[in-house]
């Protein structure tokens, strides 16, 4: 990663120079040949990561009140609700899947930026795979030029960005959404510039709203720009061609800093996909290598509560300032309680959004287990590290350095993990054969003739029966 | 206005504290009979303004765009396009006749913080009276409420927000338009705050787009903005008590800058419409100052053009720093050209939109008189001034010196002369009865049953023959 160079006004440095229209030429140009194995085999790893968490999100209180609030004006059923039966307008229906899709902070992230790349592109490229037939190749293609987009951006003005007080997601998550539905529309060069003037014109998301239901809308609301931006400049309507990089453009305006190299530097030949990572538990990064550990050897010994006299964990100091709950109430809490979700990984061995309902949190067995958990802030051990002790009451002591939890980039969640993940949060809400149906399709999203399947395998509603499987 | 305060970080200044609470209390408190007669008179003449600009503008090219762009997936036709005959669902009315408020750049203006304040907030409400009937009385209140909020806020990130590359109308107006139909759900306190919250998190516009279709899309989408987050808000969805002055909320992350006191200094004593100006002339302030004195002296003297030898200005030296083009090729240059204005006073009697169209830039009587314009900057003039002196033929030298041009806040336009205005922009869209009628409405607002008469006589569709007037 280059250093980031500030500019002050009344520079204009060269890099900056035709930056929008430098992607949005790259964006026009790629054909799906042009993408190697491994970012379009990562495009379908996101997908069905994507739409465990959206499906798993469905009936959330955050989207029922949305819905509740735009179905009054919504247009015709052009586009299905993941996880629901309900159809509304391709623009609608971005805004609610998009909510649906970041209302558990359980999707995907891009590490180096903090940008969540699914939540605003994977609604936006599903509407419009429901309102015109797309090939799954070419839906594959313009979800990596999305992620690549907007991944980009967000590396150009964060950490700045972040600081200021923005939710990135939310500011980059528009581009991300108009360059896929652009690039799904076959906008031109120029076009394609002004969709991306469109959305630079509407960045979304103060992180004041983390915390409430507007957090989730950030990106919701940014599929929403991201598409009606790109509906605009197909139309016609015109914007700027310097939109990202102009003295009074996007990148100046929300952040005091910016990496212009970051933007272009290997454009067609690094992907941020590649980057990307899913998370494991449905709970902050921060206690994940504790998770790791206290199941890791739960599986490997078969222990159960009763087995274990007291937990010892050392950790990076970090998880005792966000994660110090000793006693949480609530499932919320209970995702900021390290002594929780130690005790939850070994009793339930898994630590997905339904291990964090207000009733596993006052679980007897758990809370039991739970406060035999002492914790060491340890300098030594670094954030996606921990060290678990497990103290058996048969005297073994059991230990488990972990040096890098699982959902990182450099120990990804397998592909089996993944299918887990996606069944685990789709229970309850698809049928059995449903989950299975919408593996497959995921897995074999590049040879499917018509993209819109998965969109409608994945909503809940009479078009999929129709489909007889 | 007193002394903008730069907040850092860490710092919590008490009267940054509630608010948006104090700002919402505001709001829900207020009742018709709490605003001035000179407030309600003022939002009638706001009114009446704003409808004939967005009735005029109705028909431009980025309207026609717009409206293709949203047609396919917008809802029930719940509210009219103000000069047309479609009808959309209310939330993309908003849009369409936000953006037809903006494209002719000839609102109102709050001179104070450069926000255009009715052309997020009465798309917004208008939309709404169709949508559930409301009285004017109502509708004057909301209208109120939204403006003043709006305004409060600009002041308090002005002129720091506009420096950064914001466009200040697109970032205060999502507030206006979300207080006025908050106001007009009867939205409860913390339902506005949340509402308020909303809007916080959605700021539109950079000032890149300045011309481009994109600078009336600001205020069409801060519309939208506004009114989704009061449906939202009215159905339960939750964002922030403090999404105003929160370490992370919308005051801090958009302007390096913060004047408190602005926002609830005064509150429901002193109002902002009172400063609310409107332009007699179809381009930049600027140079209104020289078409003020070449239409009295002509009106006075009943000047034609053949009669003038030669017209000498003298004006602040802005005026030729944005507006010294010789020989405008297009009606959007004439706007640019300080010759071409003195020339069409003079020949026109009026600068109106109808005055800037390509044709009358190349009138071979306007041309010929704009090359015998000379002019002087002159830094004893000041930007609301301006010296002109007419040689005629005939030897006499007419001379006037225009100490505040009409439409400033200490030379108001005229009832009579907004009428003509109005009646300018909507020649040709809506029939002379039609216009007389509106005119009738806008004064009697505050005693109408149903305010969505206004919105049903501005649209040019069936709805208003079946009233059979």
């Amino acid at each position: 990663m280059t250093t980031p160079s500030r500019t002050t006004a009344g520079e204009d440095p060269p890099e900056a120079r035709d930056i929008t229209r430098r992607l949005a030429r790259y964006v026009v140009a790629t054909r799906s040949q042009d993408l190697p194995e491994g970012v379009r085999r990562e495009v379908g790893r996101s997908l069905l990561n994507w739409l465990g968490v959206a499906i798993g999100g469905s009936r959330h209180e955050a989207v029922e009140i949305a819905l509740a609030a735009v179905t009054p004006f919504s247009g015709p059923p052009q586009a299905g609700l993941f996880g629901r039966s309900e159809r509304l307008d391709v623009v609608n229906a971005a805004l609610i899947n998009g909510i649906s899709s970041h209302v558990f902070d359980f999707d995907d992230t891009d590490l180096l930026t903090a940008v969540h790349p699914s939540a605003p592109v994977m609604p936006t490229v599903l509407a419009l795979a429901e309102l015109n037939p797309v090939s799954g190749r070419d839906l594959v293609t313009a979800i990596a030029m999305g992620f690549e987009v907007e991944c980009r951006l967000g590396r150009a003005v964060q950490p700045a960005l972040g600081a200021v007080g923005w939710h990135p997601t939310g500011v980059v998550g528009g581009f991300g959404a108009a360059i896929a539905a652009g690039k799904l529309l076959r906008l031109d060069e120029e076009r394609m510039c002004h969709a991306i003037g469109l959305a630079a014109t509407q960045p979304v998301g103060v992180r004041e709203m983390f915390g409430s239901m507007t957090k989730s809308f950030h990106p919701g609301r940014a599929a929403q720009n991201g598409l009606l931006a790109a509906f605009l400049a197909e139309k016609g309507y015109t914007s700027s061609l310097q939109g990202i990089e102009a003295r009074r453009g996007w990148a100046r305006v929300v952040s005091a800093e910016q990496n212009w190299q970051a933007i272009t530097n290997g454009l067609g030949e690094d992907f941020e996909i590649y980057r990307n990572s899913y998370k494991p538990y449905a709970c902050g990064l921060v206690v994940h290598p504790v998770i790791d550990g206290c199941i890791q050897l739960r599986n490997e010994h078969n222990l159960t509560a009763g087995m274990i006299e007291r937990i010892v964990l050392d950790v990076d100091p970090i998880v005792l300032e966000l994660t110090n709950k000793r006693v949480p109430q609530t499932g919320l809490e209970g995702k900021f309680s390290v002594y929780y979700v130690a005790a939850l990984a070994i009793v339930a061995g898994r630590a997905g959004e339904a291990q964090f309902s207000n009733g596993m949190v006052s679980d007897p067995v758990i809370t039991a287990l739970r406060d035999r958990v002492s914790v060491t802030a340890d300098p030594s051990v670094a954030k996606q590290q921990a060290r678990v002790r497990l103290h058996l009451r048969d005297g073994r002591v059991l230990e488990r350095f972990v040096t890098e939890a699982v959902g990182s980039v450099k120990n990804p969640m397998s592909d089996a993990a993944l299918e887990a993940k996606f069944i685990d949060l789709a229970e309850g809400i698809l049928s059995a054969d449903r989950r299975r149906h919408l593996i497959d399709l995921c897995r074999s999203i590049e040879w499917l003739a018509d993209a819109g399947d998965v969109a409608r395998a994945a909503t809940a509603g009479r078009s999929w029966g129709s489909m007889n499987r």
